[in-house]
């Protein structure tokens, strides 16, 4: 089977649920100052799930290097991956509209949780189809970085109920472990060349 | 012709139409359980939308694997089946604003009837550009699956007005039906290999 | 330079444009016969319009075919093409609306105009580009049907003002026109084979 | 790593921006020409922003030729280019529905100006990776244009507050300035072959 349209299928995908984020991004009523800081807290939200998905797009993009066969397993894992993340926009929204309140920052982390927790699956079945003693698996180990950010959100979907600033701390701090590069997976790579 | 571009319009057209349903999840207009609640029905029909098209897309994916010459023909089997699928972010929004009324699931299982004669339609078209003797044709065969889903799709739209338990079985039915990988043409591939 | 990219880049945006038009079939307020019968003006000129784009797409897809060197000026020759077409949506929700009244329906001949003549401009650049004695130049000839269509769009644009029912029936001949797949360039790369 | 779905995401994410700024434009309530006429400024914003994305992409397309190694780097540089990007539709929408005014002409001279820079840094983080001997970094040399743009995107922001026919000539000028296609990297490929 064909890895080129499993990757032009997840980049189409990925690509709108960046691009559409930004029609919940209503045009102000007015056009001064004060109409467009009402608007902040959605700026927010949307800078917040452009990274998220700008990632997911990124290690997706490494993940699937690492691909050689493709089966209805790996297919259905990477489906499972898209349908948590297409809910990114509306949660964005929601959270952005209502301030970060409770139920909507819960929501949030929650969404980010399964998309993890669906993330975790499509490489752990990559490894299953490849083997154990595949680039892959030997690349990413234990997945420390998989596991802790699992965590995190699950902590983060609690939080949300008692101290909101420590889910949202969460949010970031996964995010930014994940901006620096999986150099797990470029250096394997390199060693194998 | 080249195949390349059938395949990128058919994938792109795909993942516009499995992402923009989002839209029509509107943001609920309170940030409590119960504003989350009213979005059940709509939520549903969601998800039983994306994993329609997720399937629609794997077994294209399957189907245009097989095909060698893009005839006028095939090109225009394929926009027709694009063209019903593009209406089930329509149907999707409809039943779930709905509750699952009588029309609106009517509607949906409609389209979901045209798109697999439309699907039906696509695969005869391709077995008879490239020959009785080609690998589609004997892997496909009497085409079991294909015939079976529009028969409960079309019982689908007539039991909507009736007993609308039934339709909705019906259509969660043929889902799982289809979830199962298509053995049949990957095995037949593998033969040949 | 790449055509790959041009071809990607057009495909995104035909596939774009013939998905998003279904959003702008609003999903009717109640969920009975009569309310569905309220969208059959929106339905039929969203059908039209997915024919259109179909159009297109297959004639850019075979337009494109017969391209071996892009040049800057194919590139915007082609932009302008899309521009007229992303313009599609808008007039084919405005004739919809307003039951195919006389400027909305002048509006969406206007755009079929436009498009058709950038279609003539972007196979006129691909023409000078690749000479005279090109593949595409013999095929295209005097290219009798992309003249017609000009004509009977520039024709349909007026008589929206006194008789609808001509112009209508001009857009739908001359897609009629266009659905019968172009053998001449098919026909003259299978001479050149 | 791969640099095609680095191009395919590029691709499907600038064509759904050009795409989508068409939601924007609300069908008029009325069929007649006053009801279009008020829709002068959001189509002039309309055309504007179109040529922006099709120079965006143009040039991108170039850019993008001449890099032969992707690191995490050109991956993010990319990503932030998208991202001030991802946000023309909704200054597009701002500037046009309030008659081109004081803040959201600045709004969208700021977002014209961040993108810029953000292209800067993504031909600086190109050249940085392929070295300072590469087709690229001789065929942009000191970048006049880059540095142009920034600068007058940077005296537009400004003179919206005071004179907005300024800004808007700025806007304009530049558009096209960059129309005309970047002969420096073309002719400097050309001279290599």
């Amino acid at each position: 089977m064909n890895k080129n349209r499993l990757e032009a299928f997840s980049d189409g995908v990925l690509a709108i649920i960046i691009t559409i984020m930004v029609l919940e991004l209503k045009i102000p009523a007015g056009d001064d100052w004060q109409s467009l800081q009402l608007l902040t807290p959605k700026l927010i939200s949307y800078v917040i799930s452009f990274i998220y998905i700008g990632i997911y797009w990124n290690n997706h993009h490494h993940l699937l290097h690492t691909v050689k066969h493709v089966t209805g397993g790996i297919l259905w894992a990477n489906t499972h991956l898209l349908f948590w993340l297409s809910l990114v926009p509306f949660v964005t929204a929601w959270a952005g509209e209502h301030h970060f309140t409770e139920l909507p920052v819960a929501a949030y982390s929650f969404i980010l949780l399964m998309a993890a927790i669906a993330y975790f699956i499509l490489s752990k079945t990559i490894v299953s189809v490849h083997g154990k003693e595949s680039v892959l698996s030997s690349a990413i180990g234990k997945d420390f970085k998989g596991i802790i950010s699992v965590i995190a959100y699950a902590l983060a979907v609690m939080f949300a109920f008692f101290v909101r600033e420590i889910s949202l701390f969460l949010i970031l701090a996964i995010a930014v472990l994940w901006l620096v590069p999986d150099k797990r997976i470029e250096n394997k790579l390199k060693d194998k060349e």
